[in-house]
């Protein structure tokens, strides 16, 4: 059964979620930061890492067809953080299917989010993702925009390498994300991996960090956006290299692991 | 100014506690658990450690001098579980202060609280503590009655080594111990420490693990009872070994550092 194309642009319900100053706590450790980063993993003074807003700006999803949820995977994760979270907060989100594309072996499904600060109304998070759906092309549509990203032509500015935890999954799901491929050894056997993987939003996470602290001298005010596209995953306990050009406010960067595959690429940040 | 005696014997108000599933995976995580004890790091057909029972049965202290807390160490704690704990629960906690005892440079003050399940009222814990307070000894009192223990005159029959993380305090901390002497560096080294350590009761919660596994085969349902005198800080990321004589069902431990600190002393632990 196709999916249900009536539902690209037409606005969701809207959905409120708040967050304490544990819950962001628990997020920066579920990204791998730890001893040298109190001020994210600590109450004292707390600040929240911007990749917090991709949570933070989540919505349930609607039900766009019959298929099955194991054929969906994450593909695209973007964000803009119009001011700082604050450690302890709440946000009201409204998001909207963008687009179903056909990439022929499935559909890309796009969708954006916004999401206002409960108390004052004002505009937090932008939010976008796109989500591909194995089995789902085919149907004579649009293959949709293409992003023109490419390396520069000269050895990135920065590399830096931060490790994964083996327990990395087990701390991170503990944010929200439930789904049994990151923990459950049978469930991951029968996806096709020989153990769980890390979930995308993780090293996701932990490519911000290296970004936050390498680029934007770890001030959580001046990281303004990120963007990236998920090429392969990724086991807890692998350490993750970030490649950085950096040109002004326009960042670029790349997230590869130790035998060079790529698992965030095209990636683009804006450092203020 | 003294302690005020004449709460010895008097029981406190009651206390309700109720947990989640998040929060006893959490907990399992604080205290090291990791990949090998997915049934009490997941939900999935999820089990509690035994130690949870000291947090389930924690009921907030009551006023006992104007001591500065800074003083006072956690310095023995015991517990018995009645029945095994569910992943998700509640307890009404009652306690009182049992003795305080002068030890000349301080007072040990000893308390014992009840747990009954919030629905059936059923007793599921019992638990007993005591801290040391540096300075409030001294004012003529009983010295406390001498528990005798004795390593018996043998080799462990079982010694086990478990590491601890570089962040585990930070982990352990979520489950509710916020106190900065384990997570900020300036409160530690005005303590008198050259880095935080880690929070006894998670040194105990990784005992708690060694026993588990290696005596009461990795079944909650088995472990009854638990006791041991807190000794010398541990910083995190030091390994822990944990030796144990068993005799049927009663079992003596001592869980030592690498450079051979004993950490908890006088260790005994009932497995049915």
């Amino acid at each position: 059964m196709p999916l249900d194309h009536s539902l690209v642009g037409v606005e969701g319900p809207s959905y409120e979620h708040t967050w304490t100053s544990k819950d962001t706590m628990l997020y920066a450790l579920g990204v791998g930061a730890g001893l040298s980063e109190l001020e994210f993993t600590t109450e004292k003074e707390q600040r929240v890492l911007p990749t917090f807003a991709v949570l933070a700006a989540q919505a349930p999803g609607r039900r766009l067809g019959d298929f099955d949820p194991a054929l969906l995977v994450h593909a695209e994760q973007g964000f803009e953080l119009h001011r700082e979270l604050p450690a302890a907060g709440g946000v009201r989100t409204t998001s909207k299917v963008t687009g179903i594309y056909d990439k022929g072996s499935g559909a890309l499904v796009t969708t954006e989010a916004t999401a206002v600060d409960l108390r004052t109304g004002e505009v937090v998070i932008s939010s976008r993702g796109a989500a591909f759906i194995r089995g789902e092309g085919g149907f004579g549509g649009d293959r949709g925009p293409r992003d023109e990203w490419a390396a520069p032509d000269r050895a990135p500015d920065h590399k830096v390498t931060y490790p994964t935890r083996p327990e990395q999954a087990l701390i991170y799901r503990l944010s929200g994300d439930y789904n049994p491929l990151h923990s459950d050894p049978e469930f991951a056997a029968r996806a096709g991996f020989d153990r769980p993987i890390l979930h995308g939003l993780c090293t996701y996470g932990v490519t911000g960090r290296a970004l936050l602290h390498t680029v934007a001298e770890s001030d959580p005010a001046r990281f303004k956006a990120m963007s990236g596209r998920f090429t392969s995953p990724v086991f807890p306990g692998e350490s993750l290299t970030v490649s950085i050009w950096a040109n002004g406010t326009d960042v670029l960067f790349r997230t590869a692991k130790d035998d060079g595959t790529v698992v965030i690429d095209r990636g683009r940040a804006t450092i203020g």
